[in-house]
């Protein structure tokens, strides 16, 4: 009888997140480890516990989800869990703190259903947080001209130089949308706009948007009124206004929670893989 | 397949309640997320996390019970919970803190068993206690008139007023009872006796008991000797005592968890349940 | 339908053991209590809610394990668990806190599969630490003669008061081991020689072994290098050595989890056992 599926939860937060662990069983794993609070100091000796209990044939029964509510500190944590691996003891790992890196794939996607993204030019509001990150890496990766929006022009700077080292073909730009000018001129030609900005901020209004003829589709992640995008629903799902495609939180959210399910089932596979943003996205292109 | 059967265990105690969870499982549960040291302002979360990530035919395959030593903070949690609900974004929850509504629903269906309750004029001895003051809403909501006792009368007419506002019918009447004489008289003319004071401690001597014409039923929630009714034993079950049936803490007990397993397993029937002390004794009801 | 199997894990440090887990899911049991950071004065409460909630011929079904990674404290947890057992209602108990009742029983056995422990005599390196210590007690109880062996002589002294009570038969010797010549002779006419001491410590070179013509079998539990056993690989498995039996800590490791497992099956056929060394050691002899 084969082991039965077993997943780490990793969590840094003091109450491990109860949306990762109900994913978790319900994508078929047999029993959870959840820990909160968790370290990166904690993580060796808790993964080490998971390399040394079952023969090397048997590792990928055992594997580890990094989530939590901050995606840098789970960074630290997947960065933690990866150097402890060595030679063939390693299993396989999936970081999805916040939500980031499927919630950044299920929106690239949704894009990606309305455009050939090679030819598309974005722009990412709020490019600079966590899933905004990983949309523009996406984005790039597939790509797309990248614009990178944040109130701060010397911030977008810095995350188009980090995300130019991982995609050296990026093209990228960095743009400062401090306000609604020079939001409105920083959407001139874009084909695609993203807003993933903090809850509660509009980043761009229903006005402006109606107002680019060239852009396409529209998709806000923003899940609390008011949106990042004005004059679009949270439940849109590819709902055509004025000739744009638009999505809502809660319409891409339908594939995000398919993209999570799979990653988690994908896990079990074999017990060397690292699921960050690409590998995330790559796994939820095969299921649209 | 149906999805499994989650339960979500919040508990404000440093160490979960190990009682809670094996009633849980034996309650034919799949899955359970453990919680301790929850705060008030824990909860949306944790609760979100179990709204959003099943469909909402689904949401009845998850559950929340809230225990913990406090039955005050658990009062808290539930409100919590309940408020973090939104149109048909919820599931049921069981409030146990303390094994309080499971508790109380036993002594009084055990008294039922051999009393008219709408007949009866009860006393119930710690009577402002978080068990004590459950055991006197169920009995003034069944029709019973209701005394309730305290060391300070003053804290007893605090409970009546509480409780009146929640049973508007409700007939009852603080007494103090500081010592034997004054227990004594607050006895005069009672034909149901329930103590539900701290534990090792005497409210009641058992020659003040044999001393009452009128008493036919003696109910004792004190596990730990001396019991709160003198001349009882902790595994009385209806057993006779100078012509009063008498219940100690475990003749109680067997009642008490087929209440609180049969709870359990009602949370998962529909996603719209609340369940506290009137509907857990509704609920026992059916049991007997 | 039998109630499913729960166990119990008790762990004094602030993240649970992912280790001990796994290895209680591949034992199979069908569901854990995990508890981090626990004391003594927790336990009481804890383990009254396994003994509380299934009746007295399914008390089987709930155990406890006790890990963490101090083996002191773990006594301590042990003391408090059995102390919080009353008449007929207790549960099973295994106590390995680091592992080292699993390991030093798998020492123990290993040696034995090459010498006859009664006519044997044994130096026990590193004999003072937990592990140490249990190895002392399970090869004195086969009788052994043992010489305890500690940097400081004082402290091997009090190891070898203490074994003494438990084992009034047994034959000790403390041995001050504070440098490679005082070692060396120490190692005069010696069979057996276990190392057990802190990682990352040779405590007898290569060369001090080959010049011992008693030597039969060297075990060395340590499994980070350099080892505490100069010479001898980690995953040795009964290889010789010039004439030697050599054991690594990996090559002892597959015995230790055949063992582990097989204690906590055995956990859940009585509901009276505990498991410390002795019992572990005995039942790791019925699998060899």
């Amino acid at each position: 009888m084969p082991k039965p599926k077993i997943l780490l939860q990793l969590d840094g937060d003091p109450q491990a997140s109860v949306f990762d662990s109900v994913v978790a069983f319900d994508a078929g794993i047999d029993h959870l480890l959840r820990h909160s609070g968790v370290k990166s100091a904690d993580v060796r000796n808790l993964v080490h516990g998971a390399l040394f209990t079952r023969g090397l044939d048997e590792l990928r029964r055992t594997a580890v989800f990094i989530g939590g509510g901050s995606v840098s500190e789970g960074e630290k944590l997947l960065a933690a869990c990866v150097a402890s691996f060595f030679g063939p003891f390693r299993v396989s790992v999936l970081l999805d703190a916040n939500g980031a890196n499927t919630t950044a794939a299920a929106a690239v996607l949704s894009a990606a259903a309305h455009l050939d993204l090679t030819q598309a030019t974005a722009l990412v509001l709020g490019g600079t947080g966590p899933v905004g990150q990983r949309v523009v890496r996406l984005l790039a990766g597939e790509g797309a001209a990248v614009r990178v929006g944040s109130r701060a022009a010397d911030r977008a700077a810095e995350v188009c130089a980090s995300v130019q080292k991982r995609v050296p073909n990026a093209r990228l730009e960095p743009v400062g949308t401090p306000d609604a000018a020079q939001t409105a001129a920083a959407l001139e030609g874009v084909s695609l706009v993203v807003a993933a900005g903090a809850a509660g901020v509009e980043l761009l209004s229903a006005d402006a948007r109606r107002g680019s003829s060239a852009l396409r589709v529209a998709v806000d992640l923003n899940a609390v009124p008011p949106l990042g995008l004005g004059g679009i629903e949270v439940t849109d799902r590819g709902k055509e206004r004025d000739g744009v495609a638009c999505y809502g939180a809660l319409g891409v959210g339908s594939l995000k929670m398919k993209i999570h399910k799979a990653a988690l089932r994908r896990l079990f596979k074999s017990n060397d893989q690292v699921l960050d943003a690409e590998e995330v996205f790559a796994l939820g292109r095969e299921l649209v």
